[in-house]
């Protein structure tokens, strides 16, 4: 990776642009609602509106799984864009404000009429798990008319979020964003989001994958999904083959990252109480790829991404409330 | 006090309806937005606006003093309703949901056009401190039209929000809901809000408190300010010749409370770090008022409200977040 071009950026995030209502539940709440557990249901604007009035006192804040990233990203330290769809109502300047206030360059002309910024209501269990129902108002305008040449070719990595491939024009947008990064010399990374998304999406994903990204996040369940392999290792085989590096969460077991021959295992970094896993996903992508831009090797980055998620976990929401950088060079 | 007809509720509180933006900030942050620590400043839409700008990664939630005095009501276990005004915005809902989710009615009619759902903007420094930037919006339309005569009726105690007293259509209300109060047969409180807004309306506040209330809630600046007393003890003085109750907070001094030739003064409860002082007098106010409608005596009454306020002050946000009832059960 070309790391010393000093005028390029680290990351542009491709992704859906929501913000987070938080309320804790029980395990009833969920079957009630039919919401899976520790995944992500999409919902209407009706079921939306009748699952949040079930819901307690919640907390609203800006989220988005790439969104999430992009704010790790920049308490890191470094350096990004956005790329994401609201409509220009309170929610939207909300969103905007919370990344740009970051550093982070957020330039999608919001959307002037349809429907609204987007929603995702966050139902946290006793055991730390989170739950998600998701309305995606705004976010299905999201075409290949949002992305600009001239802020794909500004970035070191083009990161797309997985859950957009559940939009066809949104695909084009993905489609045209990495073909733009690799005729840059850039790299195209794609988080796989959800297993349920994989399940939705999985021949197509793969040839994603293979045409056109050169890190792939996902959690054990998405790749095994994926590459409908017995176990993680097996998965992360047929992963390697098809690009250049493949980080895999696997929650209390710590990480993997596969690049080449080679697997390097990173461990967690114990917190004391999990509190709310919201964005543990996106914290450690967020540590990754800011590893891989700064010209760390690949353990030190999953390190980083292993430190970026244990803060995240330790507190209720999916934004980072330490200053990560700090905490990486106390950790390193 | 009337605690035994079962059919009342025990508050209902009328207020600025709006939702809090919270954010980390130092002092020199207040100092150049022209902020005073510790108090609210009203601002106008493009003031409110820039200073948001210049604020960090915020989280949003539910506030305005009355609210939040409500909420933590119900997160002791009593029962009431909510007077105030928001627009049918994404704001609006959120604040109408927050409390209807707690339990307390919101009937209030949003309103369909003129200005957006009030927003505080909460600059909290490292010290713990909150000061305030707040954008008025649709609080200013809340107008005697919106106080219902069989809502006052049914509760023991009509909770009034000081910073009301700006506008003069909700000092009408005021006046009304206090009127229809003492002729069924209840109890006016009233919260001085801010020791800015005792300066702005020193006499008129005099007047209101000596012809309406019962139960006056002050912080020593407030109190000492509103009767340009040499000390909290010579105000505290003036104020029980003026009304049956007043409660006096004294941050880490505690609080005082005076009915007729009794004054009772409240440790605090101690707290092992003060994160954030939003909603420390609010929830005292709540603790007060449910200890006074649920037939405590004034000593424990102040000892609910100090056990409130220690919850609230240790983490972000002026909404309870623990089971404020266990929490009383098991320290009183």
């Amino acid at each position: 990776m070309n790391t010393g071009n000093k005028a390029l950026k680290d990351v542009v995030g491709i992704g859906n642009a929501m913000v987070d209502v938080l309320a804790h539940a029980d395990e009833a709440f969920l079957a009630h609602h039919g919401l899976a557990k520790g995944a992500m249901t999409l919902v209407d604007a009706p079921r939306a509106a009748g699952i949040h009035k079930a819901m307690g006192h919640a907390v609203e804040m800006s989220g988005g799984s790439v969104g999430n990233t992009m704010a790790g990203l920049a308490a890191l330290g470094g350096t990004g864009s956005y790329i994401g769809k609201v409509h220009n109502d309170q929610l939207g300047r909300i969103f905007h404000h919370d990344l740009e206030s970051l550093g982070i360059t957020f330039s999608t002309a919001p959307a002037l009429d349809g429907a609204p910024t987007a929603r995702c209501l966050v139902i946290v269990t006793p055991d730390g798990q989170r739950s998600m129902a998701t309305y995606l108002g705004a976010c299905t305008e999201l075409g290949p008319e949002d992305i600009a040449a001239e802020t794909i070719c500004g970035h070191r990595v083009t990161y797309l979020e997985g859950y957009l491939w559940d939009s066809p024009r949104a695909r084009e947008a993905m489609v045209k964003a990495a073909r733009i990064a690799h005729a840059a010399g850039g790299q195209v990374a794609l988080t796989l989001s959800d297993p349920f998304c994989v399940d939705r999406h999985r021949d197509s994903f793969r040839d994603l994958i293979l045409n056109h990204v050169d890190i792939l996040f996902a959690n054990e369940a998405e790749i095994i999904s994926l590459y409908q392999a017995r176990d993680v290792y097996a998965a992360l085989e047929r992963g390697r083959g098809d690009c250049r590096v493949v980080a895999v969460t696997r929650s209390e077991k710590g990480s993997l990252i596969a690049s080449g021959d080679m697997v390097y295992p990173v461990n967690i970094v114990p917190v004391e109480w999990v509190v709310d896993t919201t964005g543990a996903g996106d914290l450690y992508a967020a540590g990754v790829l800011f590893g891989i831009t700064h010209g760390y090797d690949l353990a030190k980055s999953g390190r980083i991404g292993a430190i970026a998620a244990a803060e995240i976990v330790s507190h209720l929401g999916a934004r980072p409330e330490a200053n990560l950088s700090e905490l990486v060079q106390q950790s390193l």
